[in-house]
């Protein structure tokens, strides 16, 4: 029988999950849940609908897992505890010091609701996460690092657009080669933040505005970019459209570590995404999470989960004998 | 409390998981168990005891998990269901086309005995199957490929050395860089068995040997050499001790998807170990997992598990919360 899923919220990721659950089989997307008109939106699914957020609860029956494809800001730290008691849900909380908060208010939420909620799905937090745990848990004394990029961060890309001045603009987040062969030698260096990553900037600047205070702004913008080495480049509207409209990203994990009587042997773990669409992406990592607490759901199981809970198995959609069989 | 580990079998694999613990807080050696008079082996743990094999059914309230560290061509096949009768094990089965026979035996003994199994870890099987079983499950449209070495062939290196006239050899399997590339342009190639590893070979003749002869019988023999494109160098056994002691290992796990309404964005997977010390790297992951395990046995599990039964949290030492603080 299918997966009956639901999505709440329908911008980047809420397109992907749709796109992600017609490769998926054994899931088939039931209504996606908007705070728009939904006379407005037109959705790729024909036999899905389209209803105003607040409907959601008509629909506690007729969803297995609701997907939360709402920000980490503001919108995912209210819905997701509210959903958690009416729904199974997986969201993709990102803001990893607030994790534990997170945790902690889902987690209350959806056993009282008597539902699974599997938080901060995605590559990172997610399968990044993962990478780091399986890791560091084989080799205890070593040390690991993560690489973001070469990739789109978005939350750059709108500090730019809020500086005066600027039309548009995106920022791509790039790891330093150096760094990373220093790291794959096995040497444990220690890095400066300017030292692992570059910032480079595509700006589209108004008309008559002053770039040179522009670029002086950006490049010293605290927590930003004034601890990186940044460039910054001012392009036309069209060439940031022509060249700069996908949402590539990835980035590696990778851990270093010794073994042996003497810690005489070196050992590296590398895990690393080169991703066309970072959404996409996280939507196709978040619908086989979302197969997963649908499994915990129907053992009853409740209460917060993550990444770190859910058994390789519960993700696939073959059978155990298959998998033993084809991947063991 | 420390876990309680016995170690069946003082091979490489057994060496291995003696240091492994070492690096582990949690757990502590109680005994070593071997075939051999135990008068003549010398362990690296002073507090642990050497035993002969068959006195291991008096430990059986004394270890919390067996790590079995035989070989999967006789002794595991035989070994693991005996022992998950009377222990909680892991073990190391490697010999893919025969994981499912295992399984089931080993289910039922372990079952019998009310104890959990798990079998097949290590890096392939084990983490390389982990992370063939992930990529697949979030890129359901690609395609995935395991490459392996540079690193030593046990198995390999042993055929070379039932040619006549051969001393001592050492078989080095390396995978074709441009292999590597063509998948991870994401172009899903096939491949011959030919165009994505090399044999390289190191050969120490007796005096007066026939080494074209030995040449022409290491590139033809079928099923090991025949399909490679193979390299045989003549050294001296000084040069093999000198240039060739070591059990380096390794490989890359790479998957290659679409995602998106008309598959338009293409993503990469990739998995890679570079290993000094195969055999260590091996124990270390089977640490792991004999932690894992001992946390099922504790809370009731029994039966035959593997690397895709695990919930990734019960790899590690630390606390949940610490996990979720740190490293999600």
């Amino acid at each position: 029988m299918s997966i009956k899923i639901g999505i709440y919220g329908y911008g980047n990721l809420g397109r992907g999950i749709e796109n992600a659950i017609k490769q998926n089989e054994d899931m088939s997307l039931v209504a996606v849940f908007t705070r728009r008109d939904p006379a407005t939106l037109k959705i790729n699914t024909p036999d899905a609908l389209v209803l105003r957020a607040d409907e959601v609860e008509n629909y506690k029956d007729k969803i297995d897992v609701l997907i939360l494809c709402g920000g980490s800001a503001t919108d995912l730290p209210v819905q997701t505890p509210q959903m958690a008691e009416m729904f199974t849900v997986v969201d993709s909380f990102d803001t990893h010091a607030k994790i534990p908060e997170h945790f902690k208010n889902v987690d209350e939420a959806s056993k009282k609701g008597g539902n699974v909620a599997l938080i901060s799905a995605g590559w990172d937090p997610g399968m990044f996460s993962l990478n780091r745990l399986y890791a560091s848990a084989i080799l205890p004394e070593g040390k690991d690092y993560t690489f973001w990029g070469k990739g789109i961060s978005q939350g750059h890309s709108d500090a730019i657009r809020r500086i005066e001045g600027v039309k548009n603009a995106k920022q791509y987040t790039i790891p330093i080669e150096a760094a990373l062969e220093a790291v794959r030698s096995g040497e444990c260096p220690e890095f400066t933040t300017r030292e692992k990553h570059l910032r480079e900037c595509f700006v589209v600047a108004e008309d008559g505005a002053d770039k040179a205070r522009i670029e002086k702004e950006i490049k010293e913008m605290p927590n930003y970019f004034a601890d990186y080495d940044t460039t910054v480049h001012f392009i036309t509207e069209e060439e940031l459209i022509r060249d700069h409209s996908g949402i590539p990203h990835g980035g590696f994990v990778i851990r270093t570590g010794k073994t042996g009587l003497n810690k005489e042997h070196n050992h590296i773990i590398e895990y690393s995404l080169k991703l066309d669409s970072n959404p996409e992406f996280t939507a196709s990592v978040i619908v086989c999470f979302a197969r997963a607490v649908k499994r915990l759901k129907d053992e009853g199981v409740s209460g917060c989960k993550t990444v770190f809970d859910i058994p390789p198995a519960y993700l696939s959609a073959k059978s155990y004998d298959e998998l033993i069989k084809t991947m063991l």
